[in-house]
């Protein structure tokens, strides 16, 4: 039977399927980009399409109406085929791009934060040099009586001019090496990479073709983040950055392991990433920059553990299900041209260690990036991802874990929320008489509100709960012009009406959106409860508090403090760095011993299972409460 | 305009064309395959089409006969495009496929004298072993106080097994690795290399597919030969061989060169010889030997210059042209993968190291598997190719050239010429009074005459000359029952009648055949002369001849030197050695010494160009006859 979609903004696909195929999985068959953060078990209410002709054999869901399953909506994973049918897919596509319009680095602020976080390493002594060379090499022109092959001609001069006692061709160099020889009467550059006493070529070009490039990478589960560097000079070329294409197979990584371990589930994670997320930023990135993607000699990659394994389309499957195994914690080997990278087909691709299955590169590589792993003083490292992941520990030990916290921190889940970049609410202050609020808007003067950014979003529940505007458990306990109601009483609070705001649509927090926030802040705060009650040390001892993550510059540690979202310690202890696993990717593109550190912080780090460890689930649920249901741990904000 | 090829027995080609574009040009470009061995200046006359509707501006040929023109016929290389027309195209390619029907190693008696080789290597102390290996490892399976990453506990296991202190992982077996650990329960078999301190991983699979393979290929103008063997024992798995597909862009380097340097020829000439030929051969050796085509972890490749250059789409106009500079002479760094190979994709592949622009690593490789680059006694090393080649020499020295004798020796360019396998003339007596024959047929008992192969022909050709049936400038000077003479008056001698042979036609050789292979046999011995000449050698200097190539193992070497072929020494000083290209392959396949030997051997090579060499072409002219204009060189036939 033929099952046809019609595609809001685009060509319609048909395909053939089976009575009771699942018209999700059908959609996926076909590649129409259908958005389904719950991976399809019904929760999310995200992958509607409109039936348009035919019958579909389906199950009533409380995210459908009665209204509007007469207009012919649907939940698709909730649906069977049953015959030839036809149904609309609104351009869901774009809906969950436009959730991840993003930009680490985007403001002047960041870049600050990211060059002393670079200072620092430099500082600890690591130097920022690394193996890539460019070399200008002007040969003799072969005569009758100079008969050398291209080959040997061009090694001689590659020896005598880098002091190596061997060079490498490879086929892609060779393959061009007597076309460009000649067209530049015999002087060209060079680029390769220095292994031991040897040189490796990785593309000959004209001799004015002289920068050599790296690229650094953050893959989050919600967001992916990229940097192109001059390997020379470190100087930052370019940076962008986009949502994760994967988001449509699950917002979570285990819905994604779950995607991926379906049949052809590897490759359409794995296409996600690579083709329609990496590749588009990478290719944007070089034309930005004005460089060849073959000067592109050097890569890193931080990742979380899921993310690295559906990058390079292994089975996950073994990290999610008992004794939980990944293919590999570091691991030295991949090429760009293995992923088909936008890149020097033969330019090392590092990926930052994993340390276990829910603690990744990202960390080691954010890590290395705070640079506590040479201090005495006693640090905690908190990275807020869609995966909550910290590490404490100082020069002696370092102790990680990890918690699910949801996109939130990241303006996922919450209904006007949004990264961090113009036009997001970075902070607020309510007046607790009038609870009017006064709000500070990422951008130029005069920008209008588009969205809430994390950092917003933590101001403006502190400040909600200090104006008593909600209570304890996040529910709305006074009412004003501010504060609105919904048809059902879901109480909500308006920033700005349809007339103030950018997009001519209100921007405002609702009580789900308070309560998924509420669970965020709980799972970072009971996993740092917990990681340092494993090592038997109280809040006190921590000496400093590195904050990592999308949340923004703007952060307000006080609010944070005061929401139970960080422990109740100085405020002067609290340091935002920023995207530390871009950070710390950058570090390792640009040196040598970086990449050397990193797997050194990796191989010191012990990895505590939270989910199993006794007493977090207590913590957790007591951590659900405005500030905690244990008040003594937050004396400051009683 | 629409240039429409309706191809015998394939589906019709349109291409868009212009005013005035060259049909045979645009053939070329639209991939239909016409054969044009002289590279379309058409002095060949095979690349005939038929007019079918529309017009062709043509010049005329005296290739086409006036009741041919008629009909439509044309020489493509002739025709320029006026407007839309439509051309049918004769099913040529099987024509230039037929050519090349061939199967060295096809009798015991070649294996033999290949085996014997190999042995003689042997026996000069080089070993036969090589770096790849293949190991059955038993892992513990993970559990929860085991968890260690599928990649540390693959490197333990192999550690252990080989010796070795690091393990190299490449992306092609990362990305199946947890996978296959899980599908054979953690016992599995690794293949791969030896490298230094190292193991590099090629493929992972089921324990018990432990087979390990190397492919030796010869790359010959014409005709193309290889063996797959097993890399542990030595074993001969499959042979097999074919006609080289870049034939029909030319039947000699020059002509092809001229093609890989238009517009995307080096594209074609790649294409032709790897998807064409060298891709079908192998996936049809893999079937025959029942192994998976990721088995093949080593290959070598034996073959001249520009085969060398057009294998690998490198420019190939400079080894054509004043300087005469090859891309390489030896190169390391070729893979599998490169050429999109149906091999391991992370197989090394080692090109037999060349000598000079027209002596290349056929002739090492041969040179090699000939065995005398160790011996005391002077020896004379002749490779009967299309091209054919000259080595001179012993252990202190080893002096080369090549000429081009044209594909006769390998049953090209002989009406009735075939390769050296079943149904093929291999040696023929004839009786002087009656001029009946008495062949000697490759084959089974019964076997019928299909053709000549090149052993055949020059005893044909000695015993028309003894019975004074030709003379010294190979005309027919007798008449009689089996000379026949065409409507022009050209003679032939008939060896098989339509009834007596297999395939329904007439088997004989012509004058136009004779004088073809006189200009061969006549290249051959003035090299041969001009050789021995340039370091001031006679020919009694000689101790050994050995001869190769596709010739065959029948060659009657009295009969060679009575046609004045070869230098009149005493017969027991001739060798035959087959195709020595390949033998050395083979070596170099499954043994590192061999490998190294050869470039040894490369290094200590003299190139002697003959072009240019002063008298080497009043020698050629003086060698274009029966025996020779100087009889004096030919004491035992005179």
């Amino acid at each position: 039977m033929k099952v046809t979609f019609q595609i809001e903004n685009a060509a319609p696909v048909v395909i053939e399927g089976n009575p009771g195929d699942n018209l999700l999985a059908l959609a996926r068959m076909a590649n129409v980009a259908i958005d389904a953060p719950c991976s399809g078990n019904g929760s999310c209410g995200k992958c509607r399409v409109k039936l348009i002709e035919g019958q579909l054999d389906t199950i009533p869901s409380r995210h459908i109406s009665e209204e509007e399953f007469a207009q012919g909506w649907r939940l698709s994973c909730n649906c069977k085929v049953v015959g030839d049918v036809t149904v609309f897919v609104p351009d869901i596509a774009s809906a969950y791009q436009s959730r991840m319009k993003t930009a680490d680095l985007s403001s002047p602020k960041e870049v600050a934060i990211f060059t002393a976080c670079q200072e620092d390493l430099k500082n600890s002594g690591i130097h920022f040099e690394n193996d890539c060379r460019a070399v200008v090499l002007t040969m003799a022109e072969p005569t009758l009586d100079d008969t050398m092959p291209d080959n040997e001609r061009l090694s001689w001069a590659i020896q005598e001019a880098l002091g190596v006692e061997k060079v490498k061709i490879p086929y892609a160099v060779m393959s061009k090496l007597a076309a460009t020889l000649r067209a530049h009467n015999f002087t060209v550059c060079v680029k390769g990479r220095v292994e031991e006493n040897a040189f490796f070529c990785m593309d000959i070009c004209a001799p004015d073709d002289t920068r050599i490039v790296g690229c650094a990478i953050d893959i989050g589960t919600t967001t992916v983040t990229m940097v192109l560097c001059d390997l020379t000079s470190g100087e930052l070329l370019a940076k962008g950055s986009s949502g994760n294409g994967q988001i449509r197979y699950g917002a979570d990584v285990i819905n994604r392991i779950i995607e991926s371990g379906r049949e052809g589930g590897k490759k359409r994670l794995q296409d996600a990433i690579i083709k329609e997320t990496l590749t588009p930023i990478l290719a944007n990135l070089c034309k930005t920059a004005g460089i060849n993607a073959r000067s592109i000699l050097r890569l890193c990659i931080g990742a979380n553990t899921t993310m690295n394994h559906l990058l390079l389309g292994v089975d996950a499957e073994p990290v999610r299900m008992e004794p939980y195994i990944p293919s590999f914690f570091g691991w030295e080997g991949l090429l760009a041209g293995d992923l088909r990278l936008p890149a020097n087909p033969l330019a090392k691709v590092a990926i930052a260690p994993n340390i276990g299955s829910y603690v990744g590169g990202d960390i080691t590589a954010g890590t290395l990036a705070a640079g506590f792993w040479d201090k005495e003083e006693m640090s905690l490292f908190i990275d807020l991802g869609t995966n909550g992941e910290l590490v404490f520990g100082n020069q002696d030990f370092l102790m990680s874990c990890a918690c699910s916290a949801g996109p939130a921190f990241e303006g996922g889940d919450i209904s006007c929320g949004m990264r961090a970049t113009d036009g997001a609410v970075e902070a607020a202050v309510i007046d607790e008489a009038t609870m009017e609020p006064k709000l500070t808007v990422i951008g130029d003067e005069g920008q209008k509100v588009v969205g809430i950014c994390g950092s917003g979003i933590i101001d403006i529940i502190a400040e909600l709960f200090r104006c008593k505007i909600i209570n304890a458990r996040g529910l709305f306990c006074r009412e004003g012009e501010r504060v609105k109601r919904d048809a059902y009483g879901m109480g909500r609070y308006v920033l700005a009406t349809e007339d103030e705001s950018e997009t001519g649509r209100e921007i405002s927090i609702n009580e789900v959106d308070i309560d998924n926030f509420i669970r965020a802040k709980g799972a970072i705060f009971s996993a740092i409860d917990t990681l340092l009650a494993s090592v038997d040390m109280p809040m006190e001892a921590i000496d400093t508090v590195y904050v990592a993550g999308g949340i923004g510059s703007g952060i307000n540690m006080a609010n944070a403090v005061r929401i139970g979202m960080f422990p109740d310690v100085e405020l002067e202890k609290f340091r935002y760095i920023g995207n530390s696993s871009l950070t710390g990717a950058y570090a390792m593109v640009m040196s040598d011993e970086a990449d050397a550190k990193c797997a050194e912080v990796m191989a010191n780090m012990t990895y505590l299972e939270l989910s199993t460890y006794p007493g977090y689930m207590d913590n957790f649920v007591a951590a659900c409460f405005l500030p905690h249901t244990n008040a003594s741990l937050f004396p400051s904000v009683m």
